[in-house]
Parts: structure tokens; sequence; C-alpha cells
């Protein structure tokens, strides 16, 4: 067997290597009494050989757990160390979700190796977990859950719980399934200990109920979990069969996850749900994400590039409307990105509507108006600050000139900021995410708005052509 | 008593309007059978008149419940319109973290009016818990948890928490203390149902739990309760003794809350805690929150008005090299903008750390390169696309040009990835929030380093002065 040869390498290795093994016996006493999740933080810094014989040290149940918390990457690559054999005991006592995400990475060849390893209930579970798309409640449910029937007494359900729930990571929630498995309601741990013994499930019963469906979006599940704070919510099949439950623990991995992406989308950043962690991401991968973005809006940015040499001659003949043409860019995108963000959260949140755009868009006209007084007023006396020697064309006077430039840096707050609200909302309403019309995108969009306003007005104030 | 002719007004105001009145009539029994919180969205729009009708459908417990989920706008408004004593009854029955969070915002004299109706304990716990800092773990946590004491038997464990049970919300995590309330650790209702009935409690007992202290950031237990992936996390006072609760909803509420904040900082929005929602913030409000770093970014913008000042002799020589000043400023604006949300997210999901700072350094670098490639080839493409017939001075090319120009760009493009990257980490090292070192404050820190690549290149390769 090569497997188990090679293991037996590892081994001899490992005892070759007593240093570092000796430093980690030491340290044992220690990380057994940390919580798991630290436990598996620690470990998983540890090289797979000497994993190996640490993970001796705890259950097999234990071994499950920390496994499950190292990140993906440590646990394919302790997978590919180890023999099939000894590794089917850790992968059997892994959580249900942990476990087909594994498995998801593995390749065909890997996964067929694998298989005969494991117990028919445990291969059957991966098998049909693993199927579901990452991004939907499938993809994201476990399938230890408790469930009782209904003409059950309290005390009855009870055991059956007992009986049943070792293995059970969340049962706080007692499922109650017809004998065909549909979900016909639910009943609390809590019902359960506080009702007298011999009063029936049914009369306890929550009938009304929010569940979700396999094919569910996974940020609409973790979303329900956060509106009705719940520890975990039932997952149905499309014949209203109980299929598993996602977990609220779960459920904030995902708001995080889809928080990331938000953020990435905000400036730019291609998102990919299997690489949001900064160090896992390959050099390749991260260019991948930026240079998209960054490239698209360059193009787009010929637009400015034509209305600015479409000005030329204006910009010939009047010199110092260069120089600021830089200000009055970056003011508005400024202003512009400010709003998006804004309108682009509430929208996320829920605080705003589809419908309540006119309300929106009134509002920031508002707040827009009181912003463009003041970086006006900022903006007049920096031309007249800075540009007191530049030179200007005799017929006019710098006061003047500072005047239009500062009229035009007041309109273009206005216009970025409203079209910064407005944006998110439009795209929202054509199906796509708000986070897109965000940062660079508007950045690059009012620079348009901006240019024409500048140089229209200039041109029409001081007759250039 | 002014406050009962007042409600007895109110209740004729809605006997006369019954046209509202008879349309809520007639959806109650479909309200009645919806989810707490989904009842409270719907009530949150009805008139408070006609609430104090509808909430007599309810029971005193489900009123409280449906009432701490109103926003808090609703919340005063509906407490100002009611008689104390009406009120008192809802109040006493709202979560404790909800009851104080509403107590903090009434003035003086309304705490005052309302304290004489609440009973002796509810009195206290609002007083002690109002006492908080909203952003605390004594700002957000319950007071309502179970606790049993570790010399019972799980049975009388179970009997008692079946005692304490009805009114608390919380008591999947049964907490042990000792006769002076200090924690020595807990025990999973779970556990308890698990565990043989004559079991001792203490022979159950989790004694290495993690918990949170009164004066802990909300944000810290929150992310404890995260990683931890808790149902609820202990709070302990100076004196070690178990004062509280949070739960994971309520950490799931924070962690949203501080994407909200995060997002606003990382576009130059100041945040207030208190003013999150989109439309309970007033016009001048969110004037208030934006106009800070737009105006502060603009008197930074000086320095780029002064570096552009100063080439003015040189733009005057080649006029083309002020038609891509914006784009050498756009480009790299975007590519900081990147690299520091990239950096930002990867720190506050503790994905990157100090001390990898070379790291994240090295790695940026490689990416900036291959971005500057990209950018560079288009930006050269553009200036020989764009200014075929714009006037260069007769000793040099076009294409001389547009390489000096991609070159300025693409050096820009390294600059401001690596700045992007590298200042949210400075930030962080001096204690401040990395992400206020984003978007805008990077666009207006790289346009400064832009300028100088562009204008000291430009200079030294063509000779202006």
């Amino acid at each position: 067997m090569k497997m188990h040869n090679r293991d037996l390498k590892n081994l001899q290795k490992i005892a070759s290597d007593m240093n570092s093994m000796e430093k980690i016996t030491m340290v044992m006493p220690v990380i057994k009494k940390m919580p798991i999740i630290d436990v598996s933080e620690v470990l998983s810094l540890v090289e797979n050989d000497e994993l190996v014989v640490i993970f001796n040290e705890f259950t097999h149940e234990e071994q499950g757990e920390i496994f499950a918390e190292f990140p993906l990457v440590k646990q394919l690559s302790f997978f590919q160390r180890v023999s099939k054999k000894l590794f089917s005991k850790i992968f059997e006592e892994m959580p249900s979700d942990a476990r087909a995400d594994l498995f998801q990475l593995m390749t065909q060849q890997e996964q067929v190796d694998l298989l005969p390893y494991l117990s028919k209930p445990v291969r059957e579970n991966v098998l049909s977990l693993s199927s579901y798309p990452a991004d939907t409640a499938g993809g994201i449910m476990i399938t230890d859950f408790a469930t009782v029937s209904k003409d059950m007494t309290c005390f009855e359900a009870i055991q059956q719980v007992r009986k049943d729930s070792p293995s059970k990571k969340t049962i706080y929630y007692v499922y109650v399934v017809n004998s065909d498995k549909t979900l016909v309601g639910f009943i609390t741990l809590k019902d359960l200990i506080i009702a007298e013994p011999d009063v029936l499930v049914e009369d306890e019963l929550h009938t009304e109920f929010v569940f979700g469906y396999l094919e569910d979006t996974s940020e609409s599940v973790a979303k329900k979990i956060d509106k009705y704070q719940l520890v975990a919510l039932p997952i149905l099949n499309d014949k209203n069969q109980l299929v598993g439950i996602v977990t609220h623990d779960e459920a904030l991995d995902v708001i995080q996850a889809e928080h990331t992406e938000d953020m990435e989308r905000f400036m730019g950043i291609l998102s990919n749900n299997e690489e949001l962690d900064y160090n896992e991401t390959s050099i390749f991968g991260h260019f991948k994400k930026r240079v998209f973005w960054l490239v698209t809006l360059a193009i787009v940015g010929i637009i400015s590039g034509l209305i600015i040499h479409s000005y030329e001659g204006a910009l010939a003949q009047m010199m110092i409307l260069a120089l600021y043409m830089p200000m009055v860019a970056d003011t508005g995108g400024n202003a512009g990105s400010q709003s998006a963000t804004v309108v682009i959260r509430a929208l996320a949140l829920g605080q705003i509507t589809m419908k309540s755009w006119i309300k929106v868009l009134w509002k920031e006209t508002r707040i827009a108006l009181m912003l463009s007084i003041c970086l006006g007023v900022l903006a007049f006396a920096k031309v007249v600050f800075l540009s007191w020697e530049t030179d200007i064309p005799a017929a006019y006077s710098l006061v003047s000139i500072g005047g239009v430039i500062a009229l035009a840096l007041s309109l273009q707050v206005i216009s970025s900021t409203i079209i910064g609200a407005i944006l998110p909302i439009l795209v929202r309403r054509f199906g796509g995410d708000p986070a897109v019309a965000a940062s660079p995108a508007i950045t690059t969009i009012v620079d348009i708005s901006g240019l024409l306003i500048y140089f229209s007005l200039a041109a029409s104030f001081f007759n250039l052509s």
C-alpha cells in the first residue's frame, strides 16, 4: 500500500525532528484546555506530519471539529498527505457543511479514492450535500437536526432528543415532521422543558414558522436568520420535506462574506466567492480581480479625454482653466462617492426601497445644496489664493475667473451627489447589484459631467471657442 | 389627570375615524398569525392612536416584544403620546436591552415621570443598564439569563430552569455561578437533557469558557460571538460576577452596524453610532457627516494646486501635459483605492496582521507591476489616439510624449497601489481605524504623488522649466 508507506516515512521524519515535536508536547496540556476554535487556530500552523501525531491526543469527534475550522487550503493539503483510511476517521466527524465544502474542492479522482472509506450514511450525505451550489441554502446547510412527531408527549419528545442528540450540533429547535418528512412546525427545547411532561407536542407546536428552500440564495436565508433572530432556519426541498438547517453562525459568515463582496464591488474589484482571503489569493488572482475595472474605467475615461481635447482651444486661451480641472473633478468624485455609499448601504439594509427614489432624490438635492455652498466658497478662495500671479487674459479679472470656477464646482457637487444617489437605485431597478455603481464608476462618470459643466460654463462666460 | 384626558380624546378620535380602524380590524386575524417581527413591521406604520386600540388584541408580553422591534423614533413618539401608566405595562415586558436603549433617549423629565410606574426590579434594571455607554458590552447586554449552582443534580438544574425560564429569552446556555454570583462555568441545555438526571452539574460543567467584561467594546464582544460561534456570551463585572449576556442576534446587529460604519468611513463620511438609518437622519445630519472630509480633502488639495502652480511654466510650454493630468490622477486614485480596500478588509477580518506588513508590501508590489504594464500600454494608446492633432513642440514626437506620459502613469499606479496598501496598516499601527485611510483620503494623497511623478518626469525628459 503506497499510502501506508508514505505515512510510515512521515512518522519517521517526525520522530527524527524531535525538537519541534517536543515543543508541541510541552504546550499540549495548555492547548487541550482551549476552546476548539483556538485549538484549531494554533494547530493550523503545524506541519501536516506533526498534526498526524498531535491528533492522537484528541478524540475522533474533537479531531473532526478542529479540522473543520482549518482554512480549506490546509484541509486539502492535510488530506493529500495522509492515508485515506486515517483521513476518513476525521472526515466522518466533521460537521456536514464543512465536509461537503472540502469534498467539493477535491479532484474527481480524490473523491473516488475517498468514498469507499466512508460509512454509507456519511457517503450519501456528502454526495447529496456537495451537489448543491455553494451560494445556495443547500450549499451552507447542515443535516444534523432533531425531529419528533406531533403525537408524542413532551416527555417522549425529550427522550427522543436525548437519544438522538449526542451527535447533533443544534437541538435548540426541535422540528416536528410528518411520517413523509414534511415539516409541520417546530418546538423549542425551552418549550419542551417548560411544558408539563404529558402535554402533547401538538399542543405546544409553533405552526407559523419561517423557512427557506434548498435553492434559495445563501444571502436570502442569512437575511431571514438575521431578521427573525433565529438560532437556525429549517430548509425544505420542493416537496416541503425538511432536509437541513442553516445555523446562525453560518448566517453570520455569509453576511460577513457578503459585506466583503460589497466593499470590493464598491471599489471596482471583481468579487469571487471562493477567493475571499487575502493571503490565500494568488498575485495573479488579485491582479485579475482588479484589472477589469481599472481598464474599463480607463477606456470610459477616453470620453473625458475627448471632452478635454475638444476644449483644447479654450485651454490654450485661458491656461488657468487647466490648473483647476483636477480640483473640480476630484471634489465631484468625492461627493458622488459619498452619496452613492449612503444610498447603497441604505438599499442593502432595506432602509430605502425602489419606490422611495423620489424622496431620496429630494433629500440628496437639499444636502447637495448645502455642500455646494461650502465647497464653492472654498474653491473661490483657493483660486484667488493660489493664482494671484498666474497669467490670465487682460479682459478678465482673477475674481471673475475664480467666481466662474467656483460656480462650476458648486454645480458639479450638486450633479455628482444626485448622480451618486440615483445610479445605484437605477442599477438595482434593472436587476444589478447596486454596489457596482460605486466609487470608481461614479468617479469616472461624474468626471464626464464635471468637465462638461466646467468647460461649457467657462466658454460661455469668457467667450472662448 | 391631564394624561388621561388626552388618552380619552385619542380614543374618541379613533372612534370617529372608523374607516382605517375597520381596515385594521379586518386584517387582524392575519396579523396575529405572523411572526412578531413582521407584526412589528406592519404596526410600526400605524398611527399611535390606533396602536393603543390594536395593542389590546395582544398579551402584555407580546406588546412588549412587538414594541421593542419598532424603530426608536416610533417608540419615543408612542411613549410621548400615551399615559405613563399604560406605557409602563408595555415597557415592563420589553427585552432589557431595548428598554434601556429607549430609556436613554428620553429626556430627564420623561425618565423621572416614568420611573414611579415601574416595578422595583424593572426600575433598578433600567437604571443600571442605561448607565452603560451604548457601544460597550454593558450597553448591549440583556439581563435575563438562567443560572444554577454546581452542586445541583442535572435533574434539579432542569427543574430550576423550568421554574425561572418562562421570562428568559435565552436559556440554551445555563450559567453556573457561586453564591457570590461569580461565574464558574456553563452547561448547555443540551448537556442537561442528555446527562443522567442524578449526575451533578459540576461533572458536566464547562469551566473553560469565553466571556466579556462590561466595559469591553460592543464590537469586541460581537467578534467573540462570531469567532466562537456562540448563541450568547456571558458578561462579567470587575468582580467576575455574571451581570448579563449578549446574544447572537445582538452580535449580528453590531457587526452590521460596524459594516455600515466601515463603508461610511471608507468614503469619507463621519460615522455617528446613533444615526445609522438613512431616513431617520436629518438633512443637516447627512450634511454634517459628509462635509468634514470633503472640506478637509479640498484643503489638502491645495498642495496639489501648489504643485500644478509651480509647473505652470512647463504646462505653458507643453499644453498637452495639461490634457493628461486628470487621467494620471484618476487611474492612480482608482488603483490606490482598490489596494486600500483589500487591505482594510483583510485587517478587519484578521487575515493580515501588523507584523505581516512586509509580506503585504511585497505582494502588492508584484500586483502593481502587472497592473502598471496593462494600464501603461493603454495610456500610451490613448495619448497617440486622442492627440494626433494636438499642438506639440516641434522638438519632440507624439510617440515620445505618449511614452513619457505612459511611464508616469505606470509609476503612479505602482506608487498608489503601495501607498493604498501601507497607509491603512500605518493608521492601525498608530491606533486609528484603518478605514479612515480609504478612498477619498487615498485619492487626495496619491494625487500629490502622481503630480510630482508626472511633472518631474516630463520636466527632466523634455527639459522644461
